[in-house]
């Protein structure tokens, strides 16, 4: 049903092509005139099921108050941390609730403002949810986290990648959670070309660190080693034991740093290789995120005791103030050909929000998974 | 047949008593001129066995040459971490090879010497190992931590417990990996009557913390809060749930520290309980170390990442440059009454330390498991 348009984003001074998605989107002409919605109808138990969400339609908004602004939607970030915010459990935020608009992280263009830090025709970012339009009176505009973004810095899928959240929580989670890191170093980063996963490799080597990625698949390795220039990339689907023989051979000296998207066995494995003063990001644990029996711990976490080592998480949205340090060091190695993003680009619109996440709880995107609503 | 001699010891300055373990130590006048060692015969699969360990007897030892010190032992101090010695696996020290006298920190007094940083007559604290005499050539002074300690500080039984290693991994742990501690806040410290647990404790509350022990049993929680001064303490063996049940009475607002010696169960429902920014030390996992199948990882370990919480590992003997700042600071606290320690001394010398080392791993002993092995 989908038709995906894989999409390869390169600096053009790299000489690499710059290519938009190129699906149009299908608006039926008889809802030109309204905002479609995706809503959470129940709570899911396991992978989400077509039962769990429902589709509404409204007006389009318009300004009204002073402050409000409305925003049309022009892509959406499908996020592991999704599936999170729709269990009923104290958490960062609060859950989304039954009947809500799903929460979502989105680029969008100013159609309708009364707010003057946001003019008609600007682009923005924010937590806005799966919706072609989204009405924001001022008092939530913060904790949305309405941006006014700078189009020259990145285009829209990269505001959703690299200049995005998965950028920030790769160059926070490394930078900060990890750091000091060191030139020298190892860092193996899971889901290696994933959306965070490739931001976390190709700061760590512009840092000067040995970077070992773990991903699904020769494709994915591949694309690791010879476009994002990973030192090594471990297919974990490529045997048993793969991970552990890859670690043994690509990181003789034991690891330094593991940024983990992933959890379950690939943490445990990891565990067992650990240098001394290692640091572990915990920033997500994809395979355990639809489990309906018990999360798996990770059995070999006294190896933390033994290597002096830590195991922190962290919440992306706790660097807010500090994101323009994010935002400035990738656009510069941007700029400069030093680095370049995967977006994997799905067309189909609000509508298609349900199938299209539950990709990515498959595995089958390759780059940071976007859901395209809108041309601008 | 080991006759228990459970010491309290209390400053004088607080009005409490100050009693030496009585119990003599049978040495029999066959072998009063031989040094009598325990060695690892096996080694142990789960509990250690009777078969896994073998004595010996040499002749006592005498300082030869320029450097040499012989100790003879007064009392050795009994810690989970030898279990993990015994194992043959990559650790923070290399394992007790089969034949090799085991390893164990202890108090003894120099009775042969050419060495004049350590006189005849003086007490060292060390890690010589389970025998009466130990001959140190100069060249092992330093990996065994041989060091002069002061009596007028602290009795034989606190050099090995709060002035010694368990005091040390007590007062780092919780100063250095779980620091800065901030008065008023909450934290919850595992086998709360123990050797590293009391120190915790009491620490802490120097400090204004609120502090929550977790102890099996109503007379080692009594203890923790009627003479440790512990805000309150859980009985994990009072019933099903105890530490879920006692977590949500004592703890109402979470928990910001949590200093781990037991792991397994407890430390996962510590983890459901993780104020934001906590810090959980993993100082031991006394659950996990006669298992004789896989340690049980914390399932609930995701509760780092929404809590933007830390887990860290550490090493004692890390610390060893700066023993003299806990050293100094809790011996100041023991001299002006604001500190009590518990031994639980046992008799029977080095031929007692099988059964007295399973003891420990029964949760027999009340208070820090110390092994006396001869008078003065």
């Amino acid at each position: 049903m989908l038709s995906a348009s894989k999409m390869l984003t390169r600096s053009t001074a790299a000489g690499g092509s710059l290519r938009s998605a190129t699906a149009a989107v299908c608006i039926a002409s008889q809802r030109w005139a309204s905002n479609m919605q995706c809503r959470l109808a129940a709570r899911p138990i396991g992978l989400p099921k077509d039962s769990d969400w429902k589709f509404t339609e409204e007006p389009i908004p318009e300004a009204k108050t002073d402050g409000d602004v409305v925003v049309k939607t022009l892509a959406l970030s499908i996020d592991p941390a999704m599936r999170g915010w729709m269990n009923d459990a104290r958490s960062y935020l609060p859950p989304v609730q039954i009947d809500e608009v799903m929460r979502a992280g989105g680029v969008g263009k100013v159609v309708s403002s009364k707010n003057p830090k946001f003019t008609v025709g600007s682009h923005v970012s924010g937590s806005w949810g799966v919706q072609e339009y989204a009405y924001m009176p001022k008092e939530i505009q913060s904790t949305i986290g309405l941006t006014n973004i700078d189009m020259k810095l990145g285009n829209v899928s990269q505001w959703l990648n690299p200049l995005g959240m998965p950028g920030m929580t790769a160059y926070f989670g490394l930078l900060d959670v990890c750091g000091p890191v060191k030139a020298g170093e190892t860092i193996v980063v899971s889901a290696a070309s994933g959306a965070v996963g490739q931001t976390v490799g190709q700061v760590a080597k512009a840092r000067g660190l040995r970077v070992v990625g773990i991903a699904g698949g020769a494709e994915k390795c591949a694309f690791a080693v010879n476009e994002l220039g990973f030192d090594a990339c471990i297919d974990y689907k490529s045997g048993p034991k793969a991970v552990s023989k890859g670690l043994s051979e690509h990181c003789p000296k034991g690891v330094d740093i593991f940024f983990d998207n992933v959890g379950g066995e690939i943490l445990d494995t990891v565990m067992t290789r650990l240098r001394r003063n290692a640091r572990i990001a915990i920033c997500g644990a994809i395979s355990q995120y639809n489990n309906t029996t018990a999360v798996e711990g990770p059995a070999n976490y006294l190896s933390l005791l033994v290597n002096r080592a830590k195991m922190q998480g962290f919440i992306v949205f706790d660097y807010a103030p500090r994101y323009m340090e994010g935002i400035q060091e990738i656009s510069q190695l941007i700029k400069e050909g030093k680095f370049i993003s995967k977006e994997h680009v799905e067309s189909g619109g609000v509508k298609a929000f349900p199938a299209v996440l539950n990709k990515l709880f498959a595995g089958e995107n390759f780059g940071k998974l976007v859901l395209k609503i809108a041309d601008e």
